[in-house]
């Protein structure tokens, strides 16, 4: 065990590469990767129509939520199964791989079979009997930093699941609870060189909760790769001022294709490559 | 559906009159109830000891974790069963009550047979299936603040249970998280009156939780009566130098003793009464 | 020099006994303390009316702006020099102390002439060649706590006055920033004790800066002495709905009276006494 | 007057294009500013190095604090008339242009004297009087953000200074406080495109104060220009470890040097460009 730091197998100390772990082809730790899609997962023209522009563009995952944790229990909680199904069917025309969340032990099963990837919200981060039944998934897991958390309380909730078995997890950024309210949360951008230097784990960053804005999106996107970032999952909805959720911080189609080419540079400037090529790319 | 507010069931716009329930003899909301015993059931003796002393002061209700969401999942995680029946069977023989945390919707039945109000602790404030499943229950919720949770978030998450169907929630401020680190957490103390302004719900404090250190958990406690709190939870042990968890913030037996004379007068300025009656008053 | 702590003068280590200074006839740190008045200081008709109204209940001391430090601009910036005659005038009609703002180095000598107490506000406390200034002053000083300070931070600027020679400073807790904002500020009760335990100088609350709302002012205000506090500073205005700022957190003037009893009974309580003495406890 | 902005002058809506101005050369808000140099002026040898170092990678402004803001009345508060004189001989000999901190009102016209640009630090960001009076000087400003400011009261600070007439004002964001240790302060990236859209004033980030540690600096500084700032402000020092403040977050001097082919490629992506041109750009 580590004499420092409480928690070990997710240190670097105890594993000083990169963690790399395949999922639907791309190369999760090296690849940077490209998660986007809805909030939620509506109907089934919404669902499409954003896979297929997607798939265009070839992006590789799509995310959606079927199971949502709403503050109030009167707003929209998803499509549940339904919105799942729609989910998988959706991707599997175009070969995309799906995340989408898992909000309760009992419903791991149902996830595992129409997804790729596990996500874990942030407000289970420290839901333990959630993290360690997913310690025994053969899924990969996306878990979010809570929004009160510290890198030390997130990477123990790491440790949580690689402890258990599972040691494919995707740390993910979401922005933290401060008393700015300009934006809906404070993306800790220093965040990711820190958890890389403490960590193994690959980290991707959600710039669309972390600002809760959407013209803020793009710009996060540029700094976050530039920061040395894994990846990013983004908010993308083909009617943002319709959407059931989150309107506000969901791109355009048009804005997320936007972004593409300036991602791709900096990316290079770093070293690294996404697992998609915008067409910009592509025609070079 | 309340114009402004977006609660309805525990606002006081929707019901005016205080919110009171019996268990075990005092009727909360009305009668101050008083919380007391350690962090975690450890064993026999210690349960024993401290259910005795506190059987001997009249207090009414024990607490002790047997479930236990610790941050690393190196740490002590609680005696589960064992710890419950341990418990039951030492307050069962003073006659009193028992309040120990739920982590888990599939841990419901299991608590319920052991315990007479089920505890759902900060970290999962906002585990909606948990919140909802017990919205089912017949027994009432002790609801910790999220460290990180607005109050209108908390009062959603209270929601969530009496628009399930269980109306017998008891709120627990229990500090958040600020950039102060003197204290463990930061005790909201005019969230006592606020609330009580804003729902019909009773509102108690967790001073142990809320500050982390023994010598403060007196005089904040003497504050949260002041300020209209409906009750405290407070952290003792018999040996907090050898308690397996919390033990800086465990109260010593004679601690506890002799901050009951105290709280029992600044109750009767404020017009209330406490479920227990110190040796002090009873020799009045 | 404390091996530990990076503040000494103003330490429990370095002076045991609590420290306490006579200022206009009150003794500080010993007597509990009592100041109230406006926000501001806005015409002579508004200051008589309440000067007289604190007199009446013996009420020792009034505050009140005259250098206001507002966030914008184009807000009111007080009535400077003319403010503080108002202020002394009044006063000095009924024997009242006076307390006021000082904002820079540069009107230190123009304070010290009206008034008995200088106020430093939470954004200059760490403004350090004006603490040094007050450290040459003959006046008491009273230090807020920084929106964001610290208790360390907030101990080592008292030390930067009394190291430069002024041992007479008063500690005042007015809340923190925080994520919650439901309140203007998060009130950090558990400093009351912890100060108190930490350093010999006496601390007060400020229930008004601390919860922005009128009708917390009353039960935080209970609990701050029923948690230790050595006074309070409230504000009060004759006309609240038309007060030039901060109207939303002065209490009317019937309220501020209301108060007093239940006050006076939790100070008994705590083995304390205030320097006023409500009409209530007169008339026994 | 703006109808929904506290803030007029400073804002986008009053003047769309960005604010350019001159000084030393670089052309501030079109060019992208490098400053660079030690915490504080230590002694000649010391600044002689870094300015010499600096002078060599053609960055165009050296910082150093002559009078430094301390939390602790005991720590090294500067070197203060000497320090100033210290760096702009240095500066002159190299052609470089000087920016340090001004604390308190009184010392404006010294600092004039001195330096190019006027700093005020995160402690006096609301410090009004000293606003007022840059508001007259004819030098620019470098206005930190205040740790617990949001960026509302942050944009009505600047406009304390523009309102009395001095329109050159460079923004910097420098990190918030927040519940996260791991680093001194947490960096608010999206402060960056946030402020850029609502106001025409430039702004820079401080990567040093933001992360408190060494290894970030570099990786954080390449998501600031990503994200569209105007420039960076760091701190690197000769012999870090021997900084008589802020050595652990203090560069050493090829970890400055080599951070900036980086900065500048990911600034070409952004079409800017730097006020410096490394040898390697020089070279191509």
């Amino acid at each position: 065990m580590n004499s420092r730091k409480p928690y070990q197998l997710v240190s670097r100390e105890w594993k000083n590469s990169d963690t790399v772990f395949e999922v639907n082809g791309t190369k999760i730790g090296q690849d940077l990767v490209m998660i986007a899609g809805p909030c939620a997962v509506e109907n089934q023209e919404q669902i499409s129509t954003i896979t297929e522009f997607l798939a265009k563009l070839n992006v590789k995952f799509i995310r959606g939520g079927a199971y949502k944790p709403r503050t109030s229990p009167y707003s929209f909680q998803g499509l549940k199964t339904e919105g799942l199904k729609l989910l998988r069917d959706a991707a599997d025309k175009h070969g995309l791989g799906v995340v989408s969340e898992v909000m309760s032990e009992d419903k791991i099963a149902e996830l595992e079979e129409y997804t790729d990837i596990l996500q874990v919200g942030t407000r289970n981060m420290q839901n333990y009997p959630l993290l360690r039944a997913l310690g025994k998934s053969k899924h990969p897991v996306l878990l979010k930093r809570g929004m009160s958390s510290t890198i030390e309380e997130w990477l123990l909730a790491a440790e949580y699941i690689v402890s258990g078995g599972n040691e494919r997890v995707i740390l993910c950024e979401r922005g933290i609870r401060t008393f700015e309210n300009a934006t809906r949360n404070t993306l800790d951008i220093a965040a990711i060189p820190l958890v890389k230097s403490l960590s193994h784990l690959p980290i991707i960053l959600d710039p669309s909760q972390g600002t809760g804005i959407r013209d803020l999106v793009a710009p996060v996107s540029f700094a976050a790769i530039a920061a040395g970032a894994d990846g990013l999952i983004i908010e993308v909805h083909n009617q943002p001022a319709e959407a059931l959720s989150d309107g506000d911080q969901s791109l355009y189609l048009d804005q997320f294709k936007d972004m593409l080419p300036t991602l791709e540079k900096i990316a290079e400037i770093r070293n690294k490559q996404f697992d998609f090529q915008s067409e910009l790319t592509l025609s070079h």
